[in-house]
């Protein structure tokens, strides 16, 4: 049976993780600010954002990619950290670049980038509309992180590669993985917006299963089960662990979003770090709501309707649909579903017969990322 | 002395290049055709529009790597024309994103991709902002273009690298220069975002020196320089073919975005596919429009300082500052100014002893980039 380790650690602290990680993109964004310097001085905020972007992050992808690659044997060292901090710069591309879309004022309970970037020019008095501004610096700021991103996972490979054991052939299959997770995001998170605009109805899909399939490709896939693959496929996984990670991944990563989605409405803001139902305001069509659409009565749905995507929904108008998500039992239901999954993945773990301090980790990481409160 | 190719063809045919480079792009678009319909068929106009994009591109970027390849004796093959098609897709990216930037309506004749989504959002009747819909697709269309440009690039040196003769050395350095190429272009466009915002008036440089730094990162690099350096160094050129290179390119790549700016403000909008003065109304800070500040009398200047950035600026108020642009001597001193960059950038080129193929076609492309009307 896998142990859990020391109750005292977070799981995403064993190894010095996530202090090791900052130190490589700290590196990183040392080296990308000087190649910033010779284009201009004035570009340099650019950098700055993205590392104090950064600073904050969790690390859960990092983490399941050390942990994929240590529970298939790979050795600690210079190359996985690197790929490890590669995808926490994927991840702040695929924030910036978020926030720009679902023109979020918030980021971890500070102005998101666009926002501030905006402020910056009106405080100034600058020519042209403020708020295109903002949008252009963190476009332009989300596509350096993705260009970053890319630059330390190949660079690691052709590096580190060999002295870490990783031969061609599991390089390029690490890469292909790599690929796909990126390419497979941004798929998912044109169907999030797509779903958000058709309100769930295209694609004769009935709107659970639209939001299911959102959370697949934009949360699962993409926090959980793509980081452990490539890391245990560059470590030279065989194919039944390279399985119990898929099943782990997917089962976690669902139940991961589930949480989120309730955070997203029932979240205490100060944890958050995000104003009280700024999903709602945004319409987000989570299982959450599409599970209280589907078992709503007259006035129920007509709650729902109203409020959902109505950017001036006040403190009132939230609670009321917080009522609504609980006299339905949808958020019964999205609990349930939560304890299912997580079933799942600890199931998929136990089988996996992994050394016992990844086991140990992964099995506490399905606690961090599902019975969390930010 | 360095002779022109067959006049009858343009130099970006030669070798048939723009048609094969089409056909790797075909190959690429279809393979990730197949990933995205995994995530949902309804995802696939993303795909759709990114080969709209590239099936209109003039490929001058795919054209300087390949002849900097083929100029240092690399031989025509995969490997080249993949490498080619990898700065084709990261050419759609910044377009794409630069569309949204800017909010421009139009490209290469047609409707931007933000807008083109925009207008099917408000067709359908979907819920939310259609324009807000329009800049997700166009953003996530980009960051695909990016990671897809990265796969190829990448994809193109660990599969076709031997056979083509590129060992480890070299596919690191040309790794590098095209990381420094991603890098110092998205530097170059917040830079130029900046000129607009602060009116060239950031970082105590002189107006019309900000307008060249921006055209030296934003264009000469990126267009000319660094694609012929890609191709250079894969191949293995020595250090005085590169620097030969380098002096053509920049010469070439500010030559090049010379006549741009002209076009912007004098070109026909039935051959540049963009409306009349959009330059103008978008209040972009150019070295024409640096010169003409310059040069201004008070009521020129005036005339400047309130049509440049006016988003209603019709078309008789884009004829009186083309009239301002003449009267100053703007126009002449940029047209002199595009005759010294293009002596120097054949200059470079004839000092590089290329074989005869090469140096006739990186001649023939000296006119094409700076005589022409589109």
């Amino acid at each position: 049976v896998v142990q859990p380790t020391d109750p005292g650690l977070s799981p995403l602290d064993v190894r010095r993780l996530r202090a090791r990680v900052q130190v490589v993109l700290d590196e990183v964004l040392d080296h990308q600010r000087r190649l910033l310097d010779e284009v201009g001085a004035d570009t340099l905020p650019l950098v700055d954002a993205v590392g104090e972007l950064v600073a904050g992050g969790k690390r859960l992808r990092p983490a399941f990619c050390y942990w994929g690659w240590a529970g298939a044997g790979g050795p600690d060292g210079d190359l996985i950290l690197r790929v490890a901090a590669s995808l926490e710069l994927f991840q702040a591309a695929a924030l910036l670049h978020d926030d720009v879309m679902d023109r979020s004022d918030t980021r971890r309970g500070r102005a998101s980038m666009h926002r501030a970037f905006a402020e910056a020019h009106a405080a100034r008095g600058w020519e042209g509309d403020a708020d295109q501004f903002g949008h252009a610096a963190a476009i332009l700021a989300g596509d350096l992180c993705l260009s970053w991103s890319d630059e330390v996972f190949a660079g690691a490979l052709a590096e580190c590669g060999s002295a870490a054991g990783v031969d061609a052939d599991r390089r390029r299959a690490g890469t292909r993985l790599f690929d796909r997770m990126r390419t497979q995001l941004m798929a998912g998170q044109y169907l999030d917006v797509l779903a958000q605009a058709s309100r769930g109805r295209h694609d004769h899909l009935e709107p659970v299963e639209v939001a299911r399939r959102v959370i697949r490709f934009k949360s699962a896939k993409y926090t959980v089960e793509h980081p452990l693959l490539i890391g245990g496929t560059l470590a030279g996984a065989p194919d039944a662990v390279l399985r119990a990670y898929s099943g782990y991944g997917l089962a976690l990563g669902e139940a991961f979003q589930l949480r989120d989605d309730v955070l997203g409405v029932f979240g205490d803001p100060a944890e958050t770090g995000k104003p009280a139902g700024d999903d709602l305001r945004e319409g987000k069509q989570t299982v959450l709501v599409a599970l209280a659409l589907r078992r709503a009565d007259d006035v129920q749905r007509a709650l729902l309707t109203q409020g959902l995507g109505s950017p001036d929904l006040d403190g009132a108008g939230v609670a009321a649909l917080r009522e609504v998500f609980e006299a339905t039992g949808a958020l019964a239901e999205t609990e349930r579903r939560i304890t299912e999954q997580v079933r799942r993945a600890r199931a998929a773990l136990e089988a996996a017969d992994l050394p016992g301090e990844a086991a140990g980790v992964l099995l506490d990481l399905v606690q961090t990322a599902t019975a969390r409160t930010a």
